[in-house]
């Protein structure tokens, strides 16, 4: 059982906006078994659109196509159905219905008739309801093989895949089992990894394979194998990755699953009952962001002071200015100081404190761009590391960011 | 002159990453005049590697491949090309030594057999050198037709295409120009404004294209053209977008060119020599994470405070506790005191605070999960709104800092 994706929009291939929206199908194709063959981005345009189908059709069971279905004239999608089906446009009412009821629960204006243009559904289709948007859903076949039709805003999308298109390619197909497990490893080059594991490697069976993800200091090894029963591919997967994880030991920081490192924080300091501040000075909001986007956090999460400015680590978080002038800004006395002062503030079990220079200017600190010093502070005391992140702003603040979570995820763990 | 770029790897397929090179390859592209005619998402598989080829080489002038390239067993690339190319995998002394240089700059153990497997590369290749992996880039040639090969990693990626594929795509290619220009409004939905303009969209002449891109209470409108004559393109586009703005003037907010809302509002307050701060409640550093990954944004930014429970807002804040209990914590009393406290806490001439609730629960408020409460203090006063962004976390988090952005640059703009 194959499938293939199709986002339809010239926003995509000028690189206005990034599809988000094939991931997203991705991973909810993958979680029921459904393999995703190829993704394909195309433009609005109808001979286009015509090609994509019909190779789709070619390796696929199932083709989910979003995008194209505004009101306005950008928007051929739909046409270009009917042309790909032999179908004609009619009105259905249910989304005539649905058009009025958005209107009147969004207390907008009268629809226009723009708006009702939506309720030209191909004659066939199955018409699957957009609780959230005026455009439908809609659901077709052509000689075994299911093309789905989707908006392309994100939000609606979501809902539409979760609620309709699901739970039907569930009854629809019959699907493998797909199964992932992914192990997290910190500080050792792919190569050095790969080395290291290249007998275990070489003894994988045909069904399993794995795969190396590098990124900024990290690399994720990803077992994926599938099968039809469940319980055996868990099983192996399982017991293969535990192996691998004690060979790994010193570098493996855990499995990635479903849980960012941001979740299993959260789970932690939940489980425990305890609490996080933050004191982000050149990491500048990225920490705050991450945690905040956690469904949840505000059970653990308190507060963060971001003092981008030298002098408001003195006023607000009472850095002693003598510490600054002795050891400079971006110091490990100072992040500690910052850490351990956090924690006061906020009244918290733990803080983070980071403080250096993202650049590309060099700022109020002697240090090089790149030096950034995380201190991490704890009920049993405070610790520190300084780091050299290169030269490149945004890597500083993902490196840095990372490090952080790396950082506090060690000391929430200890008993 | 068409382009089509091709992204490699297993972990986009199953949606266990963005697919983010595509878009800031697309980006680039365009803006040297190359049109992306299609983006292909593909497997580590062979076949299917070669099929892609294929297809691409039929429409496309210039091919752009990223990912397979790493040193471990999954990455089959390379070799790939060979078969493509007919050609086999010679060793590259240049790559030799740009192995040996990086392990010794980066302080890493001696290289290991499989690094040194990065300088096996086609005999035929033109070798483009990565100053920052151990993967090198390659430009290959098939009846007239350029493919190109770049490392999946994106800080890689960007450095090769920058140095080395783009100049030699402006040599290789004649292009035309392109040119597009987007404008931003708030407050209406896209068949409402298309209704608005009809004529206006009629009289648009075939070479002039309009798109619509919605996206949470945005419409971004924009106008794209193409040809031989960059000062006439931009002229009949910047003038038609002219009159554009003023048949949309209550509703549209500027232009978009290459600068987001937080680069404007960067610029204005670094021109009038103004500052910001922030007290970020509901909206938990979202907004302060898109004005820190802002170059330069030391100089206009002091800082920020994230009272993420309510007795921060007291404590820290100085919001008085009778305000909260006769107002409730989301407010626009309460988000007034905030920002006028912000503003004297941090000494600047502008603060945003926000108050609200994201959800899921309800928190600490009496008030329904999206209500927002926005203020932004000013030396000229405060000003502030209550809005109802609907029960979505990330959507309520969205809009909030969208509008948050929006008020701050309407009263920055002020004299």
């Amino acid at each position: 059982m194959l499938a293939e994706i199709i986002t339809i929009g010239d926003e995509i291939l000028i690189g206005q906006i990034i599809d988000t929206n094939s991931a997203y199908i991705s991973k909810e194709l993958n979680k029921i078994g459904v393999k995703v063959y190829q993704i394909t981005s195309i433009q609005d345009d109808r001979t286009h659109i015509l090609e994509a189908f019909r190779d789709a059709k070619k390796h696929a069971d199932l083709v989910i196509v979003t995008g194209g279905l505004g009101p306005t004239k950008d928007d051929i999608t739909k046409q270009t159905f009917c042309d790909f089906f032999e179908d004609i446009l009619v009105e259905n009412q249910n989304v005539v219905e649905n058009v009025k009821q958005l209107f009147k629960k969004y207390q907008l204006d009268k629809p226009l008739p723009a708006n009702f243009q939506q309720a030209m559904v191909p004659s066939r289709a199955t018409i699957l309801t957009n609780l959230h948007g005026t455009a439908p859903g809609m659901w077709m076949e052509k000689d075994e093989v299911v093309f789905v039709s989707l908006p392309g805003v994100p939000y609606e999308m979501k809902h539409l895949l979760q609620e309709e298109v699901l739970p039907r390619v569930i009854n629809r197909f019959s699907r493998p089992f797909i199964y992932h497990k992914t192990l997290l490893t910190y500080g050792l080059g792919e190569s050095m990894i790969a080395e290291r594991i290249v007998d275990w490697e070489n003894n994988l069976p045909e069904n399993i394979k794995l795969a190396y993800l590098p990124s900024l200091g990290r690399v994720r090894l990803r077992l994926s194998s599938k099968g039809k029963d469940e319980k055996l591919l868990q099983e192996d997967i399982d017991s293969r990755i535990d192996v691998l994880s004690e060979m790994l030991s010193d570098i493996a920081v855990g499995y990635e699953d479903e849980t960012s490192i941001v979740g299993r924080i959260a789970h932690i300091l939940n489980q425990k009952n305890q609490t996080l501040s933050l004191a982000e000075s050149c990491t500048g909001g990225s920490i705050v962001e991450q945690i905040t986007t956690e469904e949840g956090a505000s059970s653990f999460f308190l507060g963060s002071i971001i003092p981008y400015k030298t002098e408001l680590k003195t006023k607000i978080l009472g850095v002693p200015s003598s510490l600054i002038e002795k050891y400079s800004v971006v110091s490990i006395e100072v992040a500690e100081s910052m850490a351990v002062n956090c924690c006061k503030l906020f009244n918290t079990d733990f803080a983070i404190a980071t403080t250096g220079i993202a650049g590309p200017t060099k700022g109020d600190g002697k240090d090089e761009v790149g030096t950034v010093c995380i201190a991490i502070a704890t009920p049993r005391g405070v610790v520190s590391e300084k780091y050299s992140f290169g030269n490149d702003r945004f890597r500083v603040i993902e490196k840095a960011t990372n490090k952080a979570f790396e950082m506090l995820l060690k000391e929430i763990s200890k008993n």
